[in-house]
């Protein structure tokens, strides 16, 4: 017992909109524990479920010392406010007992998992857009400006903006097409007043994630010829190709590696691939690829990193495994 | 005083999303009493909101009979869902003790202002936007689905749209330009994160107008030669003319009246006159001008036409008389 007492562990987070992953994993980097709770971010969801979701990671720390332990976060909109920043401290310090190592906003966590931290860009396109990059020490990041002014290319927008061109056909101002049946059977409808109450009648707290799952009626519907849904999911690819080509320049990255993650880069086929083929198109010399391990691990990586530690051939070997189960625990079982 | 207690009164009532106007006018269309009050949108403000701002209206017909007036209300989101025209009904008849003549989207009695209830279309692009138009018997709207699915050319969507420009100019995904500099004073903005900041902490109940606001900046910049406001207000004109050309062809309009209203329109020349000119690109024949009365008199003139009465010259120019000093009432002074 004498030897497990002294070790030192890795604590890893990947908070979101939707939820918080953690993990603890050892010197060599082996998987000890995983946790997971609910959404952890403070500007849209409250600094009470914030703490209650850091909260539960607590059953991950038990029995280990505080001072045993390195530990890196990855949090929402970190970075954005001072107010924010110092309220995430404190809760995480009050609720684990621990201060943490790093604590930075959740796209570099993604990054990191992304590239292994090597100089690149790593782009989310999941409910929101944020895109960050890396070339030794200076860093960059696009969009990431929330729902209401920037987020471009994620599933909210493309939610969004499906349901106003849903609007503009319902009052004749563009021809209806297979995407206004799509959107109206998946919602339930049956008049335009129906599509205004349903939108309006949402609260605010669900809204954003509600209105983000339309993003695979649009994919069904492009999928299926229509064209209004081709042209949304073009302009997609072409902003979140935006993002990832001015942080190229601005980094001024020579061979830029490119991860990326998120519901809509992983699963819309037509949105990655025309993505893909605008970076080639502007920077033939580009890789592009699927983030290497989960930015939960991603965090352990910083922390590697930021304690001068050697990232061996083994520890990357171990995280990739943790990485695995992990993306195995985390999808949903039918 | 026998005589007065049986002449017969029209209350005219024109709610928005800032304010609530009622107008009671006597027989010959004469100016008898005026009331001003808060907003009264019950999708926006709630019904607490409303019920007291209708019920401010009651001084208006304090010491007159019931049976003796014909009211017409002009509500915002009318005929949007069917529980909240419900609501409106229920309202209105508990706080001012009367059954409303008429019950109407308060883009209709914008139209009867606009066009003294001739065949055209009547645009309102304020702070939302919306059409409507009538020939004969058939009616027809374009565009109100709100700020996050459309309003296509409103002042909050001018506000929104200068608002993600700069968000793209802070990253550099677009180069920056004096819109910018102009935002950024506006709002005594110091870095990016601010931006963030002061467009998230903004409560929901101030978000639609206080982001609106932005629009004289745009305005602003346009005049001042800055393309990216220069496009912003072009595409908006475009979007105005769509929905009045729309309705056009819908109501197959022979040689069209369009009026208008609301700040946008009234305030933002560029917009105006590139809205002017599309539709007399498109439609040489059409006749584009102020709206001719205020909404609130536009529901006075749905009423004499619902109770069948003569809309005689004498009448419009009481109507008119009437306009101009509640405009002159409504005017902020200095």
């Amino acid at each position: 017992m004498k030897g497990w007492e002294t070790m030192e562990y890795f604590l890893g987070v990947d908070a979101g909109g939707s939820k918080t992953i953690g993990v603890l994993v050892n010197a060599r980097g082996e998987l000890v524990a995983t946790g997971m709770s609910g959404p952890a971010n403070l500007v849209e969801n409250g600094e009470e479920v914030v703490r209650r979701n850091i909260g539960l990671l607590a059953t991950l720390l038990e029995g280990l010392h505080a001072e045993r332990i390195y530990s890196a976060f990855g949090m929402p909109a970190f970075g954005e406010s001072l107010r924010a920043d110092m309220s995430y401290l404190k809760i995480i310090t009050e609720e684990l007992g621990i201060q943490p190592t790093l604590l930075v906003n959740d796209v570099v966590v993604g990054w990191a998992g992304g590239t292994l931290g090597q100089d690149g860009v790593h782009i989310v396109a999941g409910t929101g857009t944020i895109a960050y990059g890396r070339c030794g020490r200076k860093e960059a990041r696009t969009s990431g400006w929330g729902s209401i002014i920037g987020d471009e290319g994620s599933a909210y927008d493309l939610g969004r903006e499906t349901l106003r061109r849903v609007s503009r056909q319902l009052d004749g101002r563009e021809t209806p097409t297979l995407l206004k049946e799509m959107v109206f059977e998946r919602l339930g409808l049956s008049s335009w007043q129906s599509l205004t109450e349903w939108v309006y009648s949402l609260k605010e707290i669900e809204r954003r994630t509600t209105i983000a799952s339309l993003a695979t009626v649009t994919y069904e519907a492009a999928r299926n010829g229509d064209l209004v849904a081709r042209a949304i999911l073009k302009n997609a690819a072409w902003e979140l190709s935006l993002c990832v080509l001015t942080l190229i320049e601005k980094l001024l990255l020579p061979k830029p590696l490119v991860t990326f993650s998120g519901s809509v880069l992983e699963k819309n086929e037509i949105i990655r691939e025309r993505l893909v083929n605008h970076l080639k198109r502007r920077m033939p010399e580009v890789v592009v690829r699927n983030a290497a391990i989960h930015p939960a691990l991603g965090a352990v990586i910083l922390l590697y990193r930021e304690t001068n530690r050697e990232i061996s051939e083994e520890l990357l070997h171990n995280l990739k495994k943790a990485s695995q189960k992990l993306l195995q625990d985390e999808t949903p079982k039918r």
